[in-house]
Order: C-alpha cells, then sequence, then structure tokens
C-alpha cells in the first residue's frame, strides 16, 4: 500500500509538506503542491483522516437531517446533538431537507460517502425510507417512525398520550367544540396524536372534528379561515405544533376573537419561542433536549461495539400557560 | 494507479460489488464486503466521488458555519444558502460553532478536508481567523468582518446605517433618554451600530447611554435591570437583535412599564418571528434572504473561476410596526 513517504518522494518533497496539501491547513507554494497533486493522482493514495475514514472504523462526524431548519423544534434538536457529540469528540453535519424526498436522499448519499459514523434523520418518505434501508451506516429515526427501514432506533415522544392530554385539558378548561388541527400528510406523529384526541372525544361524548393543517406557520394563518366556516362556534383548538398555535393565536386575534376567553388553543412540542410569545402557550411538552442527546448517544454506542436500546419513547406533559384557562 | 477493475480482480468480485461497498447503498454480502475491503486497504485504492474529490476540481459541497443554529437570523440565513445551492447541483452542510473558536476550528479543519467548494463562516474569534488565513478554499465572511483573512468576499448589511436609523427614529418618536443595548464582545456589527446610535446623540445633542448585552435571548432578559438601575428615566430602547428586543418587551412588561407608550423599542434583523411575536416589532430589516443567496452564488463562482465582488454591502431599511410611536 502506498504511504505517505513514497508520495513525498516521489514529489521531492518532505513527508510533511504532503500531508500540508491533503489539509488544506496551510500555505504551500503552487508549484510544489502541484508536484504533490501529481504524485497523489499517480499512486492513488488515500492521504487523509476522511480517507481514511473511508474503510477504517469511525470518521467521527454524525449527521443529522431535518426537514426545516427555521422551525425551532429542528434547531433545538440539532443543538442538543451537537452539544452531545462534541463533548465526545465528534462533529455533527447538519442537513436541511426542506422536507424534500430528493434532498433528502442527496443528503444520506453525501453522508454516506463521508463514512459518517451514523445518521440522525427526521424524514415520512417512502421513498427515502427505502435508501435508509439499504444505508450502510447506523440510521436512528427521530420525532416520526418509518415501516421497513432497518433502522438501529428510533426516539420519539408518546404522541398518543400528547394528543389525548391535549384534548383532555380542554375539555376540563370547558370546551365542548374541540377542533384538532391535523397533519395531512400521514406523518406518524400527527396521526398519533389524533388518535389521543378521538380517544378523549370518545370518553366524553365530543364530535369529531378536525381541519387539515401542515406544520407550518404559514398553513396556520390559512386554516383559521377554513376552521371557522367549517366550525363557526369552536371554542377549543389543538394546533399541530407551537408554529401553527402561534398563527392560530395571530389570525383569530386579528378577527376579533378572544383568546383564551372565546377560544382556548393549546400547540404542542413546547419550542422555548412558546414562552417568548405574548400570551404564553399552553402546550404539550416534548422533551427535545434528551431526544437530541440520546439520538446522537445511540450513534455514539454503535461506533463503540455497544448493544443500544431500538425504542426509545419519551415521555410528554402538560404544560398551562396563558392560552386556556379553567373557569 | 490503481483502478476499481484491479481491486474487483484481487477481491474476486465484480466493479460494480466493489462500488456497491464503497458507496454503501445497496446491501452486500458479509463475506465479499470483507474481501472488498481487504483488497481496498492492499492497493490504497480512492474508490468514490468523495475521495475523488481529495484532489479533483468541486466536491459541490457548500459549508456554512453559524455561531447559533437557535438565533432564526442564521437559520433564515442557512436556509437561503441551501435553496440557492440545490438549484446548482451544490450541497450544503452546516455546523453550528456556538460561538465556540475550538468548534469552528475544527468545523474549518473538516470541511477543508470533505474539499468543500467553500465556507461561508459568521466568526468573531482572532484565533479563527488566523485558521481561515490558511484555509485552502474560499473562504465568505458573512454579518461580521475579521482583520487578515484573505476572505474572498465579505456579504453584511450596513450596519453603522441601521444603527443611525434605529436611534433617529426613535428621536422621531419623542425619545430624549435613549439607550443603546451594545454587544460586548467588540463585533464588527455591534460597534458599527453603536456608532451609528453615536452619530445621531451627537446630532440631536442626546447622552451616550449604554448597556453591554449579548446577542443572546437570556442576556435581554438580564440586561434589563442593569438599565433601568443606570437608567431609570430611559425612554426609548435600541436592541442588539430581534431576540434581545423582544426579551426586552418581555421584562419591561413584567415590570408594569407599557411599551410603547411609555418605552419605545426598536429590534434589528427582520426575522420572521418579529412579525409573529405580539406586539409585533419595529425593526431595522436586514436582507437576510439575499444575503445567504449571495454568499453560496460567491462560492459557486469561485468555483467556475469566474470574478466575484469582494465587498458586498446590502441596504438596511427601516420598518415600523407595533413597538414604537409618532406621537
Amino acid at each position: 500500500m502506498t504511504s505517505i513517504r513514497d508520495v513525498a518522494k516521489i514529489a521531492g518533497v518532505s513527508p510533511a509538506t504532503v500531508s500540508r496539501v491533503m489539509n488544506g491547513t496551510a500555505n504551500v507554494n503552487e508549484e510544489k503542491r502541484q508536484r504533490v497533486e501529481a504524485a497523489i493522482e499517480k499512486t492513488g493514495f488515500c492521504p487523509n483522516e476522511l480517507a481514511r475514514a473511508l474503510y477504517k472504523k469511525s470518521s467521527k462526524i454524525i449527521g443529522v437531517i431535518v426537514p426545516d431548519i427555521e422551525n425551532p423544534f429542528f434547531s433545538e434538536l440539532a443543538k442538543a446533538v451537537e452539544d452531545e457529540a462534541f463533548q465526545n469528540g465528534y462533529r455533527m453535519l447538519l442537513c436541511s431537507s426542506g422536507n424534500n424526498a430528493e434532498k433528502e436522499m442527496q443528503n444520506i448519499q453525501m453522508l454516506v460517502q463521508m463514512k459518517a459514523d451514523g445518521v440522525i434523520i427526521m424524514t415520512d418518505s417512502a421513498d427515502t425510507g427505502k435508501v435508509l434501508k439499504a444505508c450502510q451506516v447506523p440510521v436512528v429515526l427521530v420525532d416520526r417512525t418509518l415501516q421497513n427501514v432497518n433502522e438501529k432506533a428510533v426516539v420519539k415522544s408518546d404522541h398518543y398520550k400528547g394528543g389525548y392530554l391535549a384534548a383532555e385539558h380542554l375539555v376540563q378548561c370547558g370546551c365542548k367544540k374541540i377542533v384538532c388541527l391535523k397533519e395531512p400528510s400521514g406523518y406518524s406523529s400527527g396521526n398519533e396524536r389524533y388518535r389521543g384526541y378521538l380517544a378523549v372525544c370518545e370518553k366524553y361524548g365530543l364530535k369529531e372534528q378536525s381541519v387539515d393543517c401542515t406544520y407550518v406557520y404559514e398553513e396556520g394563518i390559512r386554516a383559521v379561515g377554513k376552521m371557522l366556516e367549517q366550525y363557526p362556534d369552536v371554542d377549543g383548538v389543538i394546533a399541530g405544533n407551537d408554529m401553527i398555535a402561534m398563527a392560530v393565536y395571530k389570525e383569530l386575534t386579528r378577527m376579533g376573537k378572544k383568546i383564551p376567553q372565546e377560544v382556548q388553543l393549546i400547540g404542542f412540542d413546547d419550542v422555548k419561542f412558546g414562552q417568548i410569545f405574548t400570551p404564553e402557550l399552553t402546550t404539550i411538552h416534548q422533551s427535545i433536549r434528551e431526544m437530541g442527546t440520546a439520538a446522537a448517544q445511540i450513534i455514539e454506542k454503535c461506533v463503540e461495539g455497544q448493544p443500544c436500546q431500538k425504542k426509545n419513547i419519551f415521555d410528554v406533559s402538560l404544560v398551562v400557560r396563558e392560552t386556556t384557562m379553567e373557569w
């Protein structure tokens, strides 16, 4: 196998110079650089840490693919992964897919080619699932699940309980006409929360009322009009996440409805912005930081050849703030 | 130079199998994989796209290093880079440094080893500057400048004008005791805005009043107490960014002060949350999206060998919403 000394000899430079050219961390004069590059090309030498990582054990890179870097749920989660990774000598590479399956697949391919030690991904695309199934690096699914992925582990909240707690809280606040803003794309997270809501409807004999609404702020603004058309006497709203809850607050207030006096409102996630917002959001707390940390630790365990738990379901809790009130 | 055929021959498999092992995109039986990996190790073969990128022209990767992924200014900017990159066949790798110079340097090293086509970075560390100076890939400084970096280009707002506009707006709203919350770490952005504020003080014969406050929300909460102690009759506040403006609003309101009736308040950045917030923030608009797009385009131009403009200063403008009022 070609060594750095062989390359240096052919190029007529010191091994240290070869190393500097490859790492790109110091200036090397242009003529020397060209000789080194020619020698590398000639010998097919795999020189640096990254190239070694191509067939060695660990690149010390954890890849994270999130659907939307602008949603604080995902940036808070990525921050937690980063903190855990850095503490243990790993680096995080973050990719934002915009919920676009093509981007997700490109990002997975890139991370695999870099021999990332693992990929932490939040996705709902069946196509992406196929790519993940064939993926040679450990995959940790976070927040949402997919069928047939061969994942190392799943890290997520108890969404069913979250939906149940949210709906039951509104009932206890006196709401009789609760509308659930339901994610229409079939995300496992949204489906499970909706089932929790349905269970409460059944328990208290309430009518199911739902309106489709994705997880993006602007969609929340649009959904309010549709909701009032379909359910003009709505007195409680379960939003898909805190961003949607903020959109519903803004739009209902603009239309002259008083929150929580006329319509009570609950979010989901407990992102920091929910507390910064005025009024502060009543919401379902997800352990965002703990989930990010757990996902990173699973990858670290894989690298060390240690076993890891496949199903990691985090408990959720109700946080009552200013957008609901018990009478 | 070793070819994929040589490796396949030694391993006794087809070249397609070697390719599958290296790309990790399909399942290969364990025994075959081990033979392929042994052959690769023996020959020192550099097999895949990434390894080729080690000495070839373009890896089609744009690296972005931001100080704080949780601040929406940076996530909005990263999103813009990602959109521009994806449109042109590039992929973005995002690293969050937590304003930690050691993390920044590790991230730069990693991106250089990957032969990223360029690094877009927001930093203020002189140590990081030294690493950037020796960096063999194009560097674009965004938002903040550093001395002696050999950067390809700088992309930033006209912070001086921003500080000036903010202060003059408060004067026009009748404020006489304006406090500037000043970033204490010597960031170029903060310094320039402060100079704009000073110019307005001089123009209108106002006393300079400032309190140190970083760009992080929690610091804004703490700064309010200090501000009221030093300047109990403050009637206008220039916050370092929109996150700080939100913190000041929350804390002043908690203490019983009315905004904008008793204290007028202006932010900086015009992040989307500033409009989601209630009351909607008066602020200085930065062209966040356009700056991210421009930074990515500069790197693309470098790859294509096209010239690019070194200094890219974006105009700012005043956006009057609900936290200030002209009498």
